[in-house]
């Protein structure tokens, strides 16, 4: 499988400086790249990376010209080194057994031309699945769902009835879309769920992670909108309305009836209250907690969640106050009033 | 499907106030209903929204009779609504096989009447279901649980060894009762896992979310009380006792031997050590991470979390510190003092 | 069942301190034994937990001997307490079924003496599977998987193509391993999923919890090191490599490209940016929010994270803030200033 480095630079399309003949036994990143193996470097920033890594080649943008090692200089480094990666470590293709007889299909099902459902996958009454879907092993579509073509279930992702995606979907392993809203009423010391008459409905080219959770809507339908990306374990609560080309972050939890624009950015285990909207390009920094509506391409951040900006000014105040305290210590001294220390006070409003 | 305004008050036994040939064409909620269909407002706090509904007629209770358009009045606006959505989407009713051959039921098990078992579930040695229970695809009951009557495993659920269901419980798809307590020991430099003897009991009436997680006990059994309510993703420790009707939301996680009285709410993502007791009617605010136990019917908030006046309290002094810089600025130059930059003064303690 | 406390005291090898011919009915935890049952106290710090136990009789080490009841001394309290609990409830034993004919196994794949495949289990193309291991219901190994000896895989654990776990390795219900990393670049208004082609790799001795997700690599692989061991519901993202030893508590999320030294510890909910290091023995209290890599052994806590003592100075600072109010106003009175209410200051930076 070793490659020297001018036919690796054939093989990407890239411009080699330094010893074609280098033969080269394998491909990984900066981080853990050994001698004989070559690595990437998108960017200048990585410079004292790149000079702690054993790597003996590199691919590199143009923007990017290190000397310590031969290169081979591409328009996108991504694309380039993936090619090079499955070169190495050519990428296993999907078995494709057609429609498993291991697999339970109702016969009222429809399926589309080319679709593979691996064994023991199970496919309910009036289900609709497009053209080119896979369904892996274990994954589980219950009455009446609807599939765009082209869709991927990996294994033990979970449909509940009425369940519609779009095209192009990508659902991980151990997704749970439409299960109960988690509303409920208190009567007679007991509560009550509300009702569970909606479901889910996920648009085009969307990927939702493993273990991620979508509740169904009360009334209506909670809608994922094109485009958005959800990472795993992520709580998207009832009769949400995610907007397009979203990117939520993993462990992310939204609570019941918020919306959110286009372009919204959640980072990791972000939590909104119920309710709220987030406005069209509003980026919410990591573990924040949104307790109001956003405006339209603002950061945010903290717990309870402010502006990004303001967040640091409250931080910096807080950092002052030893210098705080020293001062009025000193400002006591001046008046001749008794030099009390602090810490003996007792805590008072 | 399209009912008139009169039709649609006698649907739901309420008073008409309008045009009653008015053709309705659907049901939605306030954010996304359009003109020709029927919405609902069940508190004046909703004036509002509903001017900006294009709904042609609203469902409403007789505490608030808006003039806007046509209404009908209910005594209950939710029990109404979820009739009249019936009406134009009939929910479907789930699949009843029986039991079915594509199903494994190991011969010792004992099943109750009129038990549905869906495709490739798997019920273990001498598991005893009651009457009534569906048990969906996927579920994987492992041998000598014992689950009451009318219960439901949702799609995937899993419960190990052992586990014990009360009655009219709700199992959604992907929970998982019973896996092992994280507790270990350190020995020659390894951690050796302590004893997983003990089991997972549920009560009566409890729903668990999708993808939640209920570590067994080490000696004897984590228990959930009789009607709590567990959302998606949430997290209960080793030896944990839940108390009865507890409100716990989304992602909410309860570290190990804690225990909880009746009526506690937690809000999403709340995080409690371990061997802690939250009193009767405890309310824990979103995000809360709480370092005690807790008083009853008092309410917490922040992290770590305090009791919710106090946490207001602290944030509200910490936004008068640019005002006491101003203060002491003042005092300074009062005193001849040389004003100095906090700004660029070095942090010291 | 029951036993007398000698016969109990044999059993255990343990040293009886009372009455020996007591009965006992059964055994269980301080918090909730009743009158006839044996419980454990492990350390003199239970002293008050033991005094309100109604428990006849308790387990304890050379270090604690309570005068309050009859006890057995043992060098090692659990294992005693675990063989007891063992008598009055014996564990059950997992079917072993062989490799069950209601499973589907690949021609194509390897599978080692003495392992067990329970029903609706899913292995596929060129999968290698250890000798003596236990691969429950519902479980889905893609393609390509390598799993060492004596490994189980509890139901509905999910291992995408590629995936290398070593040997002793638990992987519990819902866990998903493998599924793609979260990084995408935005081209032409669109989210474009990155490089896929990594895997992830397991060591020796590794536990994972229900419902964990550990995303692949983009072109190598993600890494858990030997003995280290997650709870439920943990993230870890694309290109991780985890030390060896670490203790992962419930909810972790690790961004992408993170890295652990050994015997690191992270509490509940904790969350760490992408592209850190967490050095050897570092600690993290529950809920901090890690920014920057960590020193090796140290402890850090907080949103952000700040090392632990200086998260207190912080917190000690902040309560101070009245007093250091109430200064402020004594000495303006002394400089002849107007004494203002910081109440009725306009909030001004």
């Amino acid at each position: 499988m070793s490659l020297t480095l001018s036919e690796i630079a054939r093989l990407v399309e890239g411009r080699l400086t330094g010893d074609g003949d280098l033969l080269i036994q394998g491909a990984a990143t900066l981080a853990v790249a050994r001698a004989g193996e070559i690595t990437l470097a998108d960017n200048p920033k990585h410079a004292a990376h790149l000079d702690r890594c054993a790597a003996s080649a590199v691919v590199v943008p143009e923007s990017f010209q290190p000397e310590s090692r031969p290169t081979i200089t591409v328009a996108d480094v991504h694309v380039a080194f993936s090619r090079i990666v499955s070169h190495f470590h050519p990428p296993r293709t999907t078995s494709r057994p057609g429609i498993s007889p291991a697999a339970f299909v109702d016969a009222s099902a429809q399926i589309g031309d080319g679709v593979e459902i691996h064994p023991q996958a199970c496919v309910g009454r009036d289900v609709q699945i497009g053209a080119g879907c896979v369904i892996h092993s274990g994954v589980r579509i219950l009455d009446g769902c609807r599939i765009g073509a082209h869709t991927t279930l990996f294994p033990n992702a979970v449909l509940y009835e009425n369940t519609v995606l779009g095209e192009r979907v990508i659902v991980h392993a151990g997704a749970v879309l439409g299960a109960h809203g988690f509303g409920y009423s208190l009567a007679a010391g007991k509560h009550k769920l509300c009702a569970q008459l909606g479901s889910v409905q996920v648009g085009d080219d969307v990927e939702i992670g493993a273990a991620t959770a979508i509740d169904r809507g009360t009334y209506g339908p909670t809608v994922i909108g094109d485009g958005t990306k959800l990472d795993n374990l992520v709580q998207i609560g009832h009769n949400c309305r995610i907007g397009k080309h979203n990117l939520i972050c993993s462990q992310v939890g939204i609570a019941g009836s918020c919306s959110t624009g286009d372009y919204v950015v959640m980072a990791g285990q972000v939590g909104i209250a119920d309710h709220l909207h987030m406005a069209d390009r509003t980026v919410l920094g990591a573990k924040s907690g949104v307790m109001f509506d956003t405006e339209p391409g603002k950061r945010y951040i903290g717990l309870p969640a402010v502006e990004e900006r303001e967040a640091f000014r409250g931080a910096a105040l807080v950092r002052q106050l030893p210098e705080l305290k020293k001062q009025i210590q000193e400002l006591r001294r001046a008046a001749a009033l008794p030099a009390q220390s602090l810490e003996t006070q007792p805590e008072a409003a």
